[in-house]
């Protein structure tokens, strides 16, 4: 019943020794069989369905590492259970964080993981060399028209990605349907002049049951991808659209309500974790996340934790874009460019306004400051 | 463009004065515009779609609490949407906590909120007067016909609710469509031996695309409810779930992998918006927490405060049911029924199997310590 493949979660867990072998064990029956340990039926379930820890070491006073593995089966080949095998009740339990995973072959076969990744993005841009520029159109409050106008002299200024802002939805001040269709055809209209192949990308964080009718719709209208923020809509819907061959775009993950996983050192899911190892799964080509030294809380090691996590070895899957943004300003991007060198997704929003009146001029301003690297 | 009806965010500050206004006016940017201040248009972006501060108040040493209102307009009548304004990208910023909701019945009018409630759920069940029972189907393991015995057992001494572990999904184990086929059997065999109207609820926290297929099976086998794990779903999954006329069955929340929100006293939801105002916005009949004074971390206070938000005034949405589980003891009925009161499902897994080895008596037993209040 049981193949004896395994894979494991290595968890930080705060507490004495003492205090930490017993979270460890109470770990092992809380994500699989909850049960009490003493009726636990013998044979394979105590065996095999329970988890069970392979390793555990202090790595300061009062902190220690467990690496625990689960049977393969327990998650059934689903991305909502293997989640709740890592991180599910024990998210409600103090001083237990997800560090890493280690997912072997045999559980990592059920996931195709990123479409694009670095390279099928690169491709489809056609820019190989260079780290990739990226925009967002803002205001909310503007028409699509003006959006559409912004998203065209941002494309005619170099930037290759430009994105609806995260809280573009489907408000009265500029529907979907309509922004939609007129930044898709502005970023085309611009490309025709440039002769490059810049993509606008749909945010397509919607109600559940307007996810894909939305991507769809992206997808006619010319849309070079997508964009979906996994906290609101369920990691697995964006595995799900990622997965779909009928619209076959490349996504791009948001962290929008996201943070509370990642702001408590002692419990949550690391950076490396969740926007690197379970972004990839969860089928994302770049994650957008706040950058270090922006208006955000992220530290320049939690940073370059995510930028590992992206590339880190994972069977099949490809290594995907660290896309660091949110308050990044143009002064900002030599040394940026020094921590993060090429492979990277640089996200600049508000920024681009404030270096001067002419937005095309800022962006090329921008693009320059890239090239000469 | 904007018809004037704001909703409203009490949020949790931490930092002295200066901190605690720089930080609410940065809120009003960050989750509506996400645009430089000095470069919001004039007009009705910066007078209407901008949030405002309407009150803020020093509630201790280093804390305030701000009430910020945003027009309607921006949330697009999507719970998706309606998150990202209340705590999207400020999930990302430390020291702000979601305290709670006042929304306005002209944005209630977006969302039908719980299609059963309290008394929906005491009419099914044909229980009026005390609190309701509740088991869950465990370990992970067992064969769908042991579970299924199990459930009989359950039914037949008087059980209410009876439902899969949250850890039950499709595994090789007990497949999802024999275990669900043969649970609903069992309960409603049970029924017919007790007279009484337990029900069956199936989980289908599941991959995207299968979570209606597998409530459509349910409702197919008998099943009275399904279960819901909207951090693993997506809470607007979980909406779409309990608004759907083709499901209409009662839903239970369950809060795996949703810990992350309410552990950080400075950061994050506070339970009583989360399990109580967004839990119900989201459409569950009653929501599953952990209790006080079990093997989780939750206190007696915060337990009350979701109490509170289950029947919290929200326009016409529905009260729904406390469901405080998770290592509570048959010793601890007598101090919970002091707390909770008549309008509580009282969830005992592996408790009910530590109290004896017969459990049709053990669930009797429960039962009688119930009835006896």
């Amino acid at each position: 019943m049981i193949a004896g493949e395994r894979f494991s979660v290595v968890y930080r867990l705060t507490g004495n020794t003492e205090e930490a072998q017993r979270k460890a064990r109470d770990i092992c029956l809380e994500q699989t069989v909850e049960f009490p340990a003493e009726l636990v039926p013998k044979g394979f379930i105590r065996e095999q369905v329970v988890g069970r820890i392979e390793s555990m070491a202090q790595i300061g006073g009062d902190i220690h590492e467990a690496e625990i593995s689960y049977a393969v089966e327990t998650t059934a080949g689903e991305l909502t259970q293997l989640l709740n095998v890592i991180f599910g009740n024990i998210s409600i339990k103090p001083g237990i964080k997800v560090e890493s995973l280690r997912l072997p072959a045999a559980l990592l076969e059920a996931y195709r993981g990123p479409r694009f990744g670095r390279q099928g993005l690169r491709d489809r841009l056609g820019v190989q060399d260079r780290p990739l520029l990226f925009t967002a159109l803002k205001p909310m409050g503007l028409s699509a028209r003006q959006l559409a106008e912004m998203a065209y002299k941002c494309a005619l200024g170099g930037i290759d990605i430009i994105k609806d802002d995260h809280g573009l939805t489907n408000q009265c001040f500029a529907s979907y349907a309509e922004r939609v269709a007129l930044c898709a055809e502005a970023v085309e209209k611009a490309n025709r002049v440039t002769g490059q192949n810049a993509i606008y990308v749909a945010n397509v964080t919607a109600p559940a049951g307007e996810v894909f009718p939305r991507a769809q719709q992206a997808k006619e209208a010319g849309a070079g991808g997508l964009m979906a923020a996994p906290a609101l809509l369920g990691l697995d819907a964006m595995r799900q659209l990622a997965d779909d061959d009928r619209v076959g775009l490349p996504i791009f993950s948001h962290p929008a309500f996201q943070g509370s996983y990642v702001l408590n050192k002692d419990s949550g899911i690391s950076h490396y974790a969740l926007f690197g190892q379970i972004t990839r799964l969860a089928g994302a080509d770049a994650v957008i996340y706040p950058n270090f030294g922006g208006r955000f809380s992220f530290s320049r090691e939690e940073c370059a934790a995510i930028v590992r996590g992206t590339a880190a070895e994972m069977a099949h899957l490809k290594p995907i874009f660290p896309s660091p943004g949110g308050g990044m300003s143009l002064d900002s991007i030599e040394e940026m460019l020094a921590v993060y060198g090429r492979e990277v997704i640089f996200l600049v929003g508000g920024g681009l306004f404030r270096h001067g009146p002419d937005l095309v001029e800022n962006c090329r301003h921008f693009r320059r400051l890239i090239e000469k690297k």
